[in-house]
């Protein structure tokens, strides 16, 4: 089969002809429909200093996809050949003190798809029977096949009610973008989004952004102030990663307020402690991965009840051949979603 | 001042000219602009058993309302003269352990306006200050007038996480309408409205509901059975008061789901308590009022946002001088909320 | 080996020799050290209305154990020959959504141990290994079998809050008598015990209650009233079952409290809705078996510390063939739990 | 009457006679029994840069205290002449959205009794009504005058559960050692307390921590690791204040537990987001003064139940004219709590 495969230490990708993977007992094979390009694909593809230090070239590299069941292996039950599946890609040891109390998307021993095993950037994927997830026949292609980043977005913005409050949104690459169209949908009163880019602040507004800023041309403090006549925004969800805008979060979010954080800083944050979180009484709250699986029940109730429209996000269609375009567009920031056909 | 006057102990009211009346320092006067007929004003109106035990005739009643401040009494700080307001109709001690927990709703010496003490059908009506709520100056009156109700419907449905989730309504009087729009515009994955009146039926499809069941016409366990593939809503909003009909929300209602209570069925209702609570791992909760001050803020962000639209739900208007023309409507169910102009 | 065995479906059961059962790839084969009897098992014995309807004889019962682990499936990785076990005894089919978010313990395909399954009543027991929980080397055999019942007590007590709060307990069978501990245990203010039987209130002042009371020769609203000073008390735990005694609690309960609901009553139960729940504002929670695994690592957490000891409760030791004399006492009421050992 | 005074803005206080202080319609004398020295007092006592910036001399200092209500103004309706209290010291503005939804304990206009208002350290201190808590008759003076640190304790510790959980607190000043107790009396698995200092360390152990640690001695990490068998504990209260306690305890919690900060660090502290918080999904909670006034309820909970006993804590009684005495003590760490007796 065709697959995109991280050959060596450095820069790039390459297609290549492989196997097709060998399932296990407890395992699936799934035939690729669509797989879509996350900005962890990114930093392996551009062999940066985590991607150095965290994958084990060659492998077969990618995580979101939707397919079809191919194969089931003996003691399968939940799914059967012909199903239409996405998957978690969070593999766990179920035995730890976190999967024993439902907590498993923090489990110290995951393992992830497309990063420590093979992944879908092919024609197939073998996975363990239990990381699957069953797709609403109804569901288009493109849209099953990026339901798992929209489950971080869910994860972050359903952490905290959201319900009648203002939420921020610091940061509009795809998962941010996501974000404004869930807080939107379960009954935010404002949504400001805040980017340094204008072709995603554009997109922001169409995800149903109440407010765009660029942090860059407005500061983001001031437009806070005046839009909430002083009090801060109730809820921060940041998604940029850089600590300016990080503390920019703490400094907006009012008293009381909750900031959570999916974004992944390179190096440690400083943070006013006293002043931002403890005289403030916020809850800040760390955000990985999705809650298995009740982040995909909700991931799926959004989606199937046309509450979140998550088309707008997808801005391009590739063939799988076509991957390198794919990732330059990525690195430019010229695209939403990118997704490939194998 | 004119005012609708339950004088009697008897079926009815009348339209009195009263004294405007005096304000305490820690009180305010406020101009009645709008005034909306509730459910509990046509009960003192029918002079039903509950009333006959509760109310102390003759005195001015109703309690919904939005009206502008007149006059301040010298220890008033929240508002001022001309502000456009609207009230939470509780009247709490401030002192008992529920008032000094936050939970103040749940006071147990409450008094309620137009209940226990004069209301707001009338040209003026007198309020402790505290328990005044500024509008937003943009909100049209009629809407400002039913937010106590609305209120009602935002407490029940945000009681429990709805995001994501299948909500049932049972019954689609004017708060289980709201309910509706308040559960569609929080991120429900669907919502089913039952009742047994196709008027309302009509409405609650208008205010966003995803199906609607006449339960006169159709089981509604055969219907959630169908639409929920067997596996039950995750939340019920209990709205009729009817025994039948709440014990039908217990059966609906998934294991692990919330059953939120608003209703006020008028004696004990039998309940499967070891099938449909315990066996189930059900949450039951019962609501009434609205939390002092959060449910407030939630009902602001909602309107104001234009996240719930109550337009549809307002379908008569009348002067006070009107008023038994109003009640005439509520007791045959031919309307949505009939608001009165004095 | 010898079991004890419900053989007819009558009255009684049998000591018998049977053979040790076989195991799964995914099954482990325990030797028994300790195993108890619950009341699930006496109404099994006594051929009751509901084990007519649930049990198929012939079958040995039996769930609550500690053993040795004797021998693996080739799947299984979490525990290995010679551990020192216990087991949750739901078995849940992990697929459904229930199990998917979180709450397998009340999974629709719940298979028990003991009632559904051969059971523990024997030398040995063949169980899932994923339904294995590994004890603490140094914890008592005897404490160690009856881990499952006090699971169901600490999932009762500790679904609300009840650091500084005042906590009553109807029922003081041996769940109620060791919720008496983990109230007790988990900072509650004060503890109040109801029963009818004075032997079991002796245990509950042994156990920690600040309060018991004998509701035959008391009325507990009037105590409850004047020891709380007319504000009801902040959680009930319902372990008694019985109609006019969970009634009680309902009426015990103060405004905004908590009543949760482990016993089973027989019949449906006449609730005053309106005045009862909906009016206080009060939260009403089902509990069923053990949440799959936080349950079982509290457990742990408050065994371990000797935060809670259970040893007044383990009134009686005997042989598995002295079974006879155990369900006797059980039948009679005079005894806490009654340990069998094979 | 006598009153310490901070004079001047310089190191040290006076001790002063002045005029027993007025009260307003909604306000009350108290005599003040026993009064509590605080950090902060020590904080303004040695005029560091924190008191250079809030506090205006000439004022009273001090706010713990319990004494008898000798006054009250004509708006008073919740204690009476005679009354024995302690008071909440944070007045709050009653108007803002935090106080409206029940966060009154952050409000921004909050004024703090002896730091920006005449405070306790003195025969009466005048309050708002509002701001009293009646003490049961049969608590001990000195352990009234300590509630309000206590309250912060108890703030901390059961900001999350604790129930089978284990937890660290980092620091062993009064509030630390306070915090010890809480958890331990609600139900903690294990309580393990960090501090330099080996007096405060034997103080821990007495009351109630099952581990004590002298980081300069030992590392906490390595510490942890061997008592929690690698998976960190549940719950880390930080009360140090301290930037390396502050990161060991990031560090030392499990995934998926909670940083509760108490603790106020005099600059911005770098911490490790992305590994830290992120990765391991960990909340962090700013705690500040006691929730109004459900922290409180809890306080009187624990302290009259005997659930904890504050009476190791207190080491020292000295008259309001010893306080340079008792200043001392406590800018020497050789001291529990230091009572002083108007």
């Amino acid at each position: 089969m065709k697959a995109i495969v991280k050959k060596e230490r450095k820069f790039g990708a390459g297609l290549m002809e492989v196997d097709v993977p060998k399932i296990k007992d407890n395992e699936v094979l799934i035939k690729v429909k669509a797989t879509s390009i996350c900005g962890t694909d990114v930093h392996i593809y551009n062999w940066d200093e985590w991607s150095q230090s965290r994958v084990k070239p060659p492998y077969i590299f990618g995580h979101e996809f939707a397919g079809v069941v191919e194969e089931v292996g003996s003691n399968v039950t939940n799914v059967k050949i012909g199903d239409y599946v996405s998957a978690e890609t969070h593999i766990v040891c179920g035995e730890c003190s976190q999967c024993l109390s439902g907590d498993a998307h923090i489990c110290k021993q995951t393992e992830i798809i497309g990063v420590d095993r093979d992944g879908c950037f092919a024609e197939y994927v073998a996975l363990p029977a239990i990381n699957l997830w069953k797709n609403d026949t109804a569901m288009p292609i493109n849209v099953a096949s990026i339901q798992e980043p929209f489950g971080n977005a869910v994860h972050t913005v359903l952490a905290q009610d959201v319900a009648g409050k203002s939420v921020a949104i610091i940061g509009c690459g795809p998962i941010g973008l996501m974000a404004i169209a869930v807080a939107q949908a379960c009954g935010a009163s404002s949504v400001l989004a805040f980017d340094l880019n204008d072709y995603r602040l554009r997109l922001a507004k169409e995800m149903g952004a109440t407010s765009v800023v660029n942090s860059r041309e407005e500061n983001p403090l001031t437009v806070v102030d005046k839009l909430m006549h002083g009090n801060g925004v109730d809820v921060v969800c940041e998604m940029s990663g850089h600590p300016v805008a990080m503390n920019q979060g703490f400094k907006m979010v009012t008293n009381g307020g909750v900031v959570s954080i999916l974004s992944l800083p390179v190096r440690p944050v400083e943070i006013d402690v006293t002043n931002d979180i403890v005289f403030k009484g916020i809850t800040v709250q760390g955000i990985t991965g999705r809650k298995m699986y009740k982040t995909w029940q909700q991931v799926s109730g959004l989606l199937k009840s046309g509450r979140v429209n998550l088309n707008p996000i997808i801005t391009h269609h590739l063939k799988l051949e076509e991957f390198e375009k794919g990732f330059n567009l990525m690195i430019q920031g010229k695209c939403g979603k990118v997704v490939l056909h194998p």
